[in-house]
């Protein structure tokens, strides 16, 4: 059956107390809207309908970094759930097939979950996604009999029996494209808050005789974020559930709770990460690798074997071959560093390839922009960049090469070549002393000044 | 009512094993007599007195540290609260109004709390402070009527049904301060421990006909700090409700419980701290800025839409205006850094004005200290610092200038005008080669000579 | 009584995902299997046995390393603990004392324990150790009656009123050595496994007519580690702990937590370590030392009143003296640090001695590899070391000598000697206006030809 996606995403978020509209606010790196369309993209949907509203946008610009191909529809006012699915109607004008409706502000829902949902859709017209809540509270209640769902209650209008019911209802359904837009032409906005309900088409469904029926997930899928308390909950579960996915997989972590992961971090066996390091998105680590203590890595490969930190940035592009060693305080970024080649201490390489086995000393630069534009350096295999040594971009370090400790290289360096840009040494006996008694005397003279 | 605020600072706190006076303890930057004077401030007292003992020069410079105006007097030998709350006596002579007695190491009392008592004092003579304990163990019992406080029964002379009271007794108490110091005068110390006890002139009152009553607080306001570990619980009370607080007002913090606040940190609307960041005492962040994850702040001001990190180090005197970029492995000390002004990488800027949009390279270093003096570098707007320039300061680069990479600028620099001071690069063909080859050889042999 | 540890460490540890054998995956910086050991020497054990199997080679240089006189005994197939056990024998030849027998990945049995069961043996002939388990599951009863042991009964053969004792079997045993093996002799492997279990040696024993009794310990003590989720909870009750005992000692830390200590951490009295520092192996810090925030050390000393961080990196051989300072973004190794010194931002110090009151400016660098060798720098006492000077090695810094900023020093100083090393500067009136201009024009037209 071909699938269509409905993601709700046009809530502005009051609770957040931010200008960032709700469902872009981040989860482990990622917008929620993210979350839900990856989870929807298991089902393999033909359409993708995401319904903006705040921050139009903003949601349009993410909805579609993250599919290209998604089709964002406007709802201008906020009429309710119900208004808010119906803006589908014409981006999805033609559909036949299913269309499961999602929110963008519930980012938890499984891929298995919806699977079950499409599932179920095969022998009922109506699937309603509900949970059985620890603390029903004040949701909707689903009432069923046998695998039948007979309705959903709001919980204001619920007989104290159907209040004692605890499947109640995520809001997320699916029934046929064309049928779900008719039923939702029925639904009236004849209640208190004067909304359109989207659970409301149950109702009219079961009057015109269609089956419903409710699959069940694990309450945690369901929750909704609404303030930044419940999002750095949600980004609490996320980051201890893949936590420990990479544990379970073979990765090893000394204090798994002070490594923060994406959505997408990719770590494989017997790779080490040490205590306090951060993986922005894009980040893949080979087995065997280890990244040290206070790394941080963002949009970077770092092959196995390969050691990393403590204190280094990856930066997007970087890109480590085997046994490749990034020591403390450096900076890499945009740069190829090729088999066993180290760059060990204080350094900044951006913008750069950097040969096999090449050493790169303690200080090194490369001076990548001119205020306008970025330049590129190579360096050749087995070269020996000195300690501080500027490499003013664009220019060429030549396989084997050495550069002297101090020097500003503006030109390229030949294959085996030294090159030098240094002033000589001078020695003057006895001028420190004669300096330092005098800024004494000063110094005696200005405190004495000051009492 | 005029009010007079005693607070109780002489312990020395021999469980918290150390030198310091349990009083000078910190919780999140501040010592604990802080938390207590910075409650206490909430009533606009006409007069603070601090009893200090145990390490009084230091709880003095702590104390006046926080209050210039507070008055310190001297407990010397430690015989009970009732006698430390006494030493206040000459220190409050000819003031007639309210004293509050407090203590140094309850640093959680609300400014709330203190309100209420204040008020309560309108009605009673005496009012004393207790809380609800959910194990009230040993602690004394408030026995109450109506709103009448009727006594304090101390654990041990209990009868049972007193014992079954959870209502406890926090210690801190209020009463007009001519009569405070009666009571006290009427306090003995028959007892087992010899000690003259402050709750003692609650039974005194009474007998006197006077009347007193409860106020209420929460059991968690009442903590009492007397180990180190102790300590390290109020410091997480302390930091989860500050992070509470910050997520509530709107800021983005992906991992709340890695960002270390200060007793004083102001955090903006849609700012974001990344995970693992630590905030020392005042510091300011406006709306919309971004501090990046390992950043380490204390002293300084964040203006709205800057890029502080990861890796930034923010020293006292750093004041950063609209849209600045500090990056990775920068320290900034006592420095103005104007609008959209850059400082990514590995620098150190201290004691300098950088001007509007210029762009500091890599590795740049301020030199401003010459073993004795500390000296200013001024950088103009839109000047472009080489990578690995040393300014050695006092040096003032001009508007729009430039600097050569690696140079090291003992003069100043006229606007507009390109400052280079670099040794030429001579390349030597085969050298590297032929060097590498020489030590090669050595390393052989001395391998060689090893085995 | 003379005691020999026998310790079973042959386990692949299938469930560890990972290459690495289980009982040499780490806790707190040290294998399981040293923490083992750790705890045996307690007794001053004659002969320590380790059996080793999977990953033999890895598992005896891990047992030597920690102790070179420990004997490895192979256990070609894994046929049972009582198998296990046995490969011992040879080893122990002639060997008339006690044998225990301990778990190379059961590392929190502690040294109390330990004495406790070789002080039971007097009295008894085999001595088992024992745990009240919260959840008792499906481990082993020991089965007791006054302080004998009777039996120990596997759950499977377990009556209900057998299943319902919590004294569950920790595995770990003590009898005298010939008596062991002769007793393992008579363990067969006739049970659905086809292996020969240690435990059934009690049976035999008591069938035989000696005595046996058991000793308990805290459930937690008996923790074995099966897979990395366990690692990682056996890593927390460590770390745990181990902070809570500095904490006692009189240690300050703002958020413990975020402190991570190795096995072998010693920290002084009135110390303080702020939030997020993590120790290696081999730290001995003095009392009122103060490590910052984002500090990592290894292998080094911290003398009384010197200041480490933030953002500070020792590594092995680092001797800091007293009223050190070592800053952000600097690198320690192998040096030794004199009374008083500073090197406060962005430097690298490796294979060094730095003199008493030395002040070494920011961006220093001491150049001590050459690609095959390295070596010594001198600083002498006193001395200035301008910023950004680099310290080409072997080379020697006299007393009071002064090196001007920018300078690569690659001869020694004398005594009291100022060295410079630096091009003059040069100012180009105008000529960064004319440059600027010129790559302005050209950024405009590479933005206007892309579109």
């Amino acid at each position: 059956m071909n699938i269509a996606l409905i993601i709700l995403a046009a809530g502005k978020g009051t609770r957040m107390e931010s200008d960032l509209p709700k469902v872009l606010h981040k989860i482990a790196g990622a917008p929620m809207l993210a979350h839900v369309m990856k989870a929807g993209n298991s089902l393999e949907p033909e359409k993708v309908v995401v319904v903006a509203g705040h921050g139009a946008d903003l949601v349009t610009k993410a909805a579609q970094d993250y599919d290209p191909e998604a089709t964002i529809v406007l709802q201008d006012e906020q009429l309710g759930t119900g208004h808010a699915a119906m803006q589908a109607r014409d981006a999805l004008a033609g559909f036949e097939g299913d269309a499961i409706v999602m929110f963008g502000d519930t980012p938890f829902i499984s891929q298995d979950t919806l699977e079950r949902m499409a599932e179920a859709r095969a022998k009922h017209d109506v699937v309603v996604l509900g949970f059985n809540a620890a603390d029903p509270a004040k949701y909707g209640r689903l009432v069923t009999e046998g695998d039948t769902l007979l309705r959903i209650v709001e919980f204001k209008d619920a007989s104290d029996e159907e209040r004692a019911i605890t499947l109640c209802n995520s809001g997320v359904l699916c029934a046929s494209a064309p049928m779900l837009f008719d039923l939702l032409d029925q639904v009236n906005n004849d209640n208190a808050s004067g909304e359109y309900y989207l659970p409301d088409i149950v109702g009219i469904a079961r009057d015109k005789g269609m089956s419903a029926t409710a699959v069940t997930c694990d309450e945690a899928e369901t929750l909704g974020i609404n303030s930044r308390a419940e999002l750095a909950v949600a980004e609490k579960i996320f980051q201890t559930k893949a936590r420990a996915d990479l544990i379970e997989d073979g990765v090893y972590m000394q204090a798994p709770d002070t490594v923060y992961l994406s959505f997408d971090t990719v770590i494989g066996r017997d790779a080490e990460i040490e205590p306090n390091v951060v993986f922005g998105p894009g980040v893949t680590i080979e087995s065997n690798a280890q990244i040290r203590a206070f790394s941080h890595l963002e949009g970077c490969h770092v092959s196995r074997g390969s050691v990393v930190g403590p204190y280094a940035r990856l930066r997007p592009g970087a890109e480590l071959a085997e046994d490749v060693r990034i020591g403390n305080f450096v900076e890499v970024k945009n740069a190829q560093i090729d088999e066993g080649a180290k760059v060990n201490h204080l350094s900044y390489i951006g913008d750069a390839h950097v040969g096999a086995g090449s050493n790169i000393g303690a200080g090194t630069i490369t001076c990548n922009y001119d205020g306008f534009f970025k330049h590129k350096t190579e360096i050749g295999a087995g070269a020996f960049i000195g300690s501080n040594t500027m490499l003013v971009a664009p220019v060429k370090i030549g396989v084997g090469a050495l550069t002297g400790s101090g020097s500003v290289i503006t030109k390229s360096v030949p294959d085996g070549a030294m090159a030098l840009a240094r002033a000589p040494q001078d020695n003057k006996e006895g001028r420190a002393t004669k300096m330092f008694d005098i800024l004494k005397a000063k110094k005696a003279k200005s405190q004495k000044d000051k009492s």
